[in-house]
């Protein structure tokens, strides 16, 4: 019967391509029955990462047991993000970088994490370890997914492992890094696909602020440029949502995930607030810079919240 | 503040030694403010373990949060199973060779186990992947735990990876392993300190069999010899407390852990049920030959509760 390997739900480029390095470690250590598998549809990110080094898409499960008896997990643990009857079957594996939580077994098994960068950290150490040769199409998978779970190491999660081993998998692969991993975090944002009320509501709140309603949207890019380009349509949309819903400000936060800087755009009320809380004035195009902002809920809400409370 | 590493609550050798050769690991990667400490006073296995190989007794502690923030497991994940106050520390890293329960962390940690005979074993494992000698001393810990979690090799717990590494463990060291492994599970059995009541008693279960009283202890030896020698004053031993608490038979099955054969030595009613249970019968010496028997559970009181009722 064959093992899935398998990543969380939702699965992001680490948990699609660690499933798909993990099944090849277990090969070459002879367990040749298994199979990497995914929760989930790969999204445009890895989507692009696999067509890139040419790997075919993983099958999509929604049942383990209807097919396997036991299963090895990557990039997960916790059984809320795995597969819905993982309580069906036998857990023989883990290799992860997360905290371990609601996660129980009858039996001992292979667990191996690190608190580390990416799961395909992990597994590069493990490949080491065991002395098998990481080959060009494995080195691929491996900068996809640390790429993606570190923003090209520009995240705060970033450790000395990934920043140690990406540019010998880049040279194992031979591709640019910066190349390769700009074209591949790009692909995941994707805005040219998506609408301008998509970008505008897609991850948007609201809050109360000093009897206002406020509604704050952000969206993530590798290049602002693709959103000043549609700041028109853009403002346009939060305007007509604005009104429809009667939020007294839309205040939407571009951010350069790679920069770790953000752009501000708004209509409605207390645009002088937005100022005031960020310390900074609206440019002539009407863009508000945001430098080293990229979290909503630590850096744009609290001192919004103060400044139109003040 | 000094990381504590420990194993589990009534440390056995494993579990004390995993905690030293797993501290000294931490050492070499340049971790110095660590110390393996126990949750128990080590056993007369593990003290003749770490006096054979010169090493001090680990300190005891019965709270880790009350000197420290953070703590390293070894051989043991539960909570319940750790130290009381494990919850009021962080657990940065685990090794182990058990299943996983009860075990929840808020941040990612290092975590590493698997399903092999002793944590000495996984040990073993890591510093060979990090490249960090093994000395004489830490392979007498680590030879100490792995003989003790597997009797030796004989435990049918024992996987290819302990057959595999403890005669190279025994040459580092310099010991003839099965010279020292005998004398130190010998010491762990220590029946010369332990009275005839202890003996009879210590372990010993009731079972109603067919309307009477059938009292059976068993005792672990890494010789016979030790308990024949003393068979006159064990079996007295057993007439008292079956007349005292009126059982109608009692037997007692030593157990030759190294052999996994036993002997049982009965008083009583019912012999020739007894004989009739185990298809053999009692040599002029008052022994009956038990071979391949270890377990009370699964191979005495099934045919004994047959053979009593038939």
């Amino acid at each position: 019967m064959t093992t899935l390997i398998f990543g969380h739900q939702n699965p992001d480029t680490d948990a699609i391509t660690s499933a798909m390095t993990f099944a090849e470690y277990q090969r070459q250590l002879g367990n040749t029955d298994v199979e990497a598998v995914a929760l989930g549809e790969p999204n445009d990110e890895t989507k692009f990462a696999l067509n890139y080094f040419k790997h075919a898409l993983p099958r999509v499960i929604t049942s383990a047991a209807n097919e396997t008896d036991t299963v090895m997990l990557v990039d997960h643990n916790e059984a809320q993000q795995s597969v819905a009857d993982i309580k069906d079957v036998t857990v023989t594996a883990v290799v992860d970088h997360h905290r371990i939580a609601n996660f129980e077994t009858a039996a001992p098994l292979f667990y191996r994490a690190e608190p580390i960068g990416s799961t395909n950290s992990v597994l590069y150490k493990m490949y080491q370890e065991a002395g098998i040769a990481i080959t060009p199409q494995i080195a691929g998978l491996m900068i996809s997914g640390i790429v993606s779970d570190t923003l090209l190491l520009k995240s705060p999660t970033t450790t000395a492992t990934e920043r140690d081993i990406l540019p010998k998998l880049a040279k194992i692969a031979g591709i640019d890094l910066q190349e390769f991993g700009l074209a591949m975090l790009k692909a995941g944002t994707n805005l040219a696909a998506k609408s301008d009320l998509d970008i505008v509501e897609g991850d948007a709140k609201s809050f109360n602020m000093g009897g206002l309603t406020v509604r704050i949207g952000q969206v993530n890019t590798v290049d602002l440029n693709e959103i000043y380009a549609r700041q028109a349509d853009l403002t346009a949309t939060m305007q007509q949502e604005a009104t429809k819903h009667q939020y007294d400000l839309f205040l939407l936060i571009a951010t350069n995930i790679l920069d770790s800087d953000s752009t501000g755009f708004a209509v409605g009320t207390g645009l002088d607030k937005l100022e005031a809380a960020f310390g900074t004035k609206f440019d002539a195009d009407h863009r508000l810079a945001l430098p080293g902002v990229v979290s909503r809920k630590k850096q744009v809400v609290p001192p919004l919240q103060k400044a139109f409370e003040a």
